[in-house]
């Protein structure tokens, strides 16, 4: 039995997760259930996109991932599974999943049409209970894709917003905050070879921020750079919150240059 | 192994619900485990019944239901079963479970009294972790409901809010209002029969609005209403939120007419 | 296959939790998974080790722990695991795991050296998708502590506050306060013996508190101490919020006394 992976905007405050729970369970019960976040804010497919994105290469091998983000419901938007490599993911044809996996990384897209597999009635406001999840339950049980539908063709794009690199580095922006108040950059620290141990990270009104290895590698309340689980260059606050010390949030330029210099 | 799920108004910020399905998974490991939703307002029976009773028809078959929103814990209020057609609930009989299930419904009802099933000692302010869910457990592995007491007699009462019938459509008001601002009514589409696809909805001090197929049906930003997957008459606001934009929340009054004329 | 229990700092709305809960799929995917909590503030060792001091002895029978809260991920502290009689915690050396077992409590404790178990790249800032998930879910599956690394010696202590013997009584704290607004006590029932029946609860600048069997004891909006679920001396409002009308919080001095009378 193939893993089912959950990612959503309807928090935990409402049942509509349990019963997408309901309707897999009803279908295969001993799925191994993951729920990867369920608080993507209302309607956001960009921010679905993006922590898809990131969490892909650490689901387990073979994931069913059901993705919900879906302001569309119940209108022309189509329901499609794609599959990479390594995973099926379903969801709305909205840019939720091709935001999350880049064209070279898809294998093929099948739009769902075989209403066999669906629950039924199928409402106008929830396919996350009615078509996503007892198609994901019938996919980790073994079902083929090909048997949900034809090739779906081209999607609709949403792509993710690219750092740009530059003479001496990589412009950037930030693109997630966690918890912590961690300011999580577009800067893959791939993208600066072996000078990712020699970085500055500068953003606008601050004063420039060396990548240290760890959080532990400043005293508490110091501003640090480092790279994250996501291999992405983030700004931190060593026991504190990065967001509320920098006053920076989703869309703040960041600037990743090679030394340790001041900038000119 | 019958799927176990779980209601309450614990939260997930306290250790309470990992604490409930401890004692689950110590007598019955390979459970299916759902979590409908612990978001319940603290105390609030109602509001309880009401998430339990639109989610009853989606749970899967045979479901042993854990709902605890129990104020009255350590008092005389009696521990039951609720047995239905496809499910066996458990909670306090403090209205709980009959709010949710209504009395043609319910097959019989059992109290439980056997402490041999329970998990020792009982405290008297938590019987989510030291009674229910080891009960549930129990029920989930083939007790027969017969095994834990006594048939309940009657039970506390605690009815949802009709709506009502009225010369030209229904009269109901808002009983929940989720995560979306999305408005849900108390109002079945089936009372309105074949007129379901040309009614109005009103509510007092805005302009009256049409139900239309799905969210999808309107612009962003506009106020819709439509059947939502409860089977219920919802005001919703395309990409946006309806409890916002209309100021209205769980108590305001509304009234769904037939036709799509201005209300007299 | 042994259970596994995690508790963490890392909150719902990342999906840092999904992806521990990954790593454990990967490896054990027929592990049941139990979350205790993951809304321990950020960075707050002692509320972890508090909360899962008092969870342990309701956890099941050989559960393998994961516990989180790591302000020094990928600096000097040692991960490690922690065998009591019946479970095996798995965490940083940093107060967490000692807090939780007292050295009388402890079986062993090994110091995690072999990568072997991990996952790799191992990050800088994530230990617990990394080293923690993943090496808990092999002990789910039956590896040996012994074959995770040394003994690892004297461990970073971070003792609890303890409630302290008086003439008359016992004087302590409030160290937890719940989503209800329960104001939770250092002072356990069983170090008043068989006084508890009989003993009142002192907040500075408040009316004495006696001890009431439950919550159900007194009329709705009434203060009372009750004995909670995890054998501790709890003060609560009856369908209220003690926090709220005693603007209490952690720290807050409470002293128990034997006797019913006003206090001298």
């Amino acid at each position: 039995m193939r893993p089912i992976v959950l990612l959503s905007d309807f928090g935990l405050t409402d049942p509509y997760v349990g019963l997408m729970k309901s309707a897999i369970v009803s279908v295969a019960p001993t799925a191994p259930l993951v729920d990867l976040t369920h608080a993507i804010p209302p309607q956001d497919i960009r921010a679905g996109a993006l922590v898809l994105h990131h969490a892909l290469p650490h689901l387990p091998h073979d994931a069913v991932v059901v993705a919900v983000v879906d302001p569309g419901v119940g209108g022309p938007r189509r329901p499609i599974v794609l599959e990479t490599a390594h995973a099926l993911l379903l969801g709305p044809d909205n840019g939720l999943l091709s935001g999350a996996v880049a064209p070279d990384a898809r294998r093929r897209a099948i739009a769902i049409t075989e209403s066999r597999y669906f629950r039924h009635p199928v409402s106008r406001t929830f396919h996350g209970r009615d078509i996503f999840a007892p198609v994901a339950a019938h996919l980790a049980s073994g079902l083929e894709p090909s048997a949900l539908g034809p090739e779906a063709g081209s999607l609709v794009e949403m792509p993710l917003p690219h750092a740009r690199p530059e003479a001496n580095g990589v412009s950037g922006e930030i693109t997630y905050v966690d918890r912590f108040g961690n300011l999580v950059t577009n800067v893959a620290a791939e993208t600066l070879g072996d000078a990712i141990d020699d970085v500055t990270v500068d953003v606008p009104g601050h004063r420039p921020t060396p990548l240290v290895p760890a959080y532990a590698s400043v005293p508490a309340g110091e501003v640090l750079a480092v790279v994250n689980s996501w291999g992405l260059i983030e700004i931190a606050v060593r026991d504190g919150s990065a967001a509320r010390r920098l006053g920076a949030g989703i869309g703040t330029a960041v600037r990743v240059r090679r030394g340790r210099t001041s900038p000119r």
